[in-house]
């Protein structure tokens, strides 16, 4: 079982490889092999019998893309993408990296006689477009209004043409929004759904933009790792034509995730969060979906967490040592 | 007001210049020009004001298309696209032509500063896919079952992008099958809806692959015709950031179809069907869009046939100089 991570070097892919060198198995098969790539080189201490090979480059060269084929993975976890801001700002960009880029490792495939591999894609909630329904359901219709959407959009389309014609095995996942995210806060405008956790959680301060009724689709990295495992090992004839799936989540208002801090981690650290109103960031997020039916997906066995609690206790499990610091 | 239409020697791409050759104005306005370009080159008999130009090329030549689009046209008709079935058959041509080929047209307009013109996209209802409700209204969702509905869609998904970032003023228009198509019977699959009319009113024998139940969605070269028209004189902002619209048609059986027939043109001109069941053509008609609520399109103002009758005396008018050869 070999296994090429395209975007190593982000935080769901530098998840993904932690879980596939522990696991040492995908899809009941020992992993001989896993070949990381990302436009910044991304680094992994690891010392044990899976061949683990990290290297950087561009992801819309196609040769480079070819490169990476050509050593026929069993399973290719494509992450790699501009985020939505980014996206957004940088027309050209986004273009050749999410759309350009995809398009170069689906044709890298197609390229290589006698190869179907499994090929999980990573999409996005993005894909869809206001106005919504109080739910999303499996057969909403895609009318992304970011560039970023647009991209995702694209690619599954792709995908599921690739994949009905023989082409390849491609399984596309529609991650939610990423809490608590890992690391430093940042400016995105999702940033301070993780923000108002993970700093509280170490005894600084956090600012909450948006009113505490703001509702959103969430899911922990931890599950969102688990979504790129299970996609590539569900049977691709049980998921049928229809290859790309809105992974499940958690739909839940600001005010109850500060509830839950406050269960988990006591009412001083929820005190934490200063409210400080936004307009620009709450007219972002109210164009943002909030609840979705992710029926299909659970039918075919990918989980997330039911309870905000028990976000938080992921967060608390995996970045902090499993205990929340006194 | 200076027209380019790219797809100018297909069947739409002709009558649509015919009626602007006729017309004379678009958008209120004198048409000064008309550029014609497609695989092969156009012919028009004309003698007028207007200067019309035809040209030949090939769409996915990305300078061939930034070289069209560098005389700056008001208005973009882009009708160029590999059909279905070869879509189907030859799969790299497909994308080739119809995904690159669109890209190549929107990139051409990007390029050019301060330019923002009017881009009529021909789309199609194989932007669907089955399972289908009864009537599929405006808000299904695309999931193509086919290279050239994946193809439309990404067409569609561009388009709305790229408009909403103020780069084009992108309308997409999803058009029915066209019966009845003149010419001569071809073998797409169809070609039959055309045949079992066209042909028997010249007195010529037709057969039917399918049996009389089989529901369709069509509408005459002229609706499709009005469609461009009006797609282009369309007030964008009525339209919204949904720049994708499933045009208005008629849901009709094949039976029905044959009624109408033998009551405008006679029973001994329907009776020269013949009723010969294909099971491959059954299979592929059977996985098609049979009925649609285009409430969208229809409240923006565009226009099909209300009955079949008025389908077949458009053809009548149109291709046989007013009535059927006695």
């Amino acid at each position: 079982m070999r296994i090429l991570v395209l975007g190593a070097a982000g935080m769901v892919g530098r998840k993904l490889i932690e879980r596939l060198l522990a696991d040492g198995t995908l899809r009941g098969q020992t992993i001989s092999a896993i070949h990381g790539f990302d436009v910044v080189e991304a680094n992994f201490d690891y010392a044990g019998p899976i061949a683990l090979a990290m290297e950087a480059g561009d992801v819309s060269e196609p040769a480079v893309v070819n490169g990476l084929v050509a050593l026929k993975p069993d399973v290719i976890f494509h992450l790699a993408a501009i985020v939505s801001g980014e996206a957004e700002s940088d027309f050209e960009k986004g273009y050749r990296v999410n759309m350009r880029g995809t398009q170069n490792l689906l044709d890298a495939v197609v390229g290589i006689q006698n190869y179907v591999p499994r090929v999980v894609y990573a999409s996005s909630i993005a894909v869809f477009g206001a106005p919504f329904p109080d739910a999303i359901d499996d057969d909403f219709h895609l009318t992304p209004l970011t560039s970023y959407g647009t991209q995702k959009a694209i690619g599954e389309m792709l995908l599921a043409d690739y994949t009905r014609k023989g082409l390849m095995d491609g399984i596309g996942i529609r991650l939610p929004t990423i809490v608590v995210r890992p690391g430093k806060p940042n400016l995105a405008a999702s940033g301070f759904f993780s923000n108002i956790i993970r700093e509280p959680l170490v005894g600084r301060p956090a600012t909450l933009p948006v009113s505490d009724d703001v509702r959103h689709w969430m899911a922990s990295p931890r599950s969102a790792v688990g979504f790129c495992i299970h996609a590539a090992e569900v049977d691709g004839n049980d998921v049928g034509p229809r290859r790309n799936l809105t992974m499940p989540g958690l739909s839940i208002t600001v005010g109850e995730m500060i509830d839950a801090l406050a269960r988990v981690a006591g009412q001083d650290t929820a005190a934490l969060i200063e409210r400080k109103p936004d307009a620009t960031i709450s007219d972002i997020v109210a164009g943002w979906p909030r609840n979705f039916l992710a029926a299909r997906a659970q039918s075919l066995g990918f989980v997330a967490e039911q309870t905000f609690d028990e976000i938080i206790q992921a967060h608390i499990e995996d970045e902090l040592g499993g205990s929340i610091p006194g």
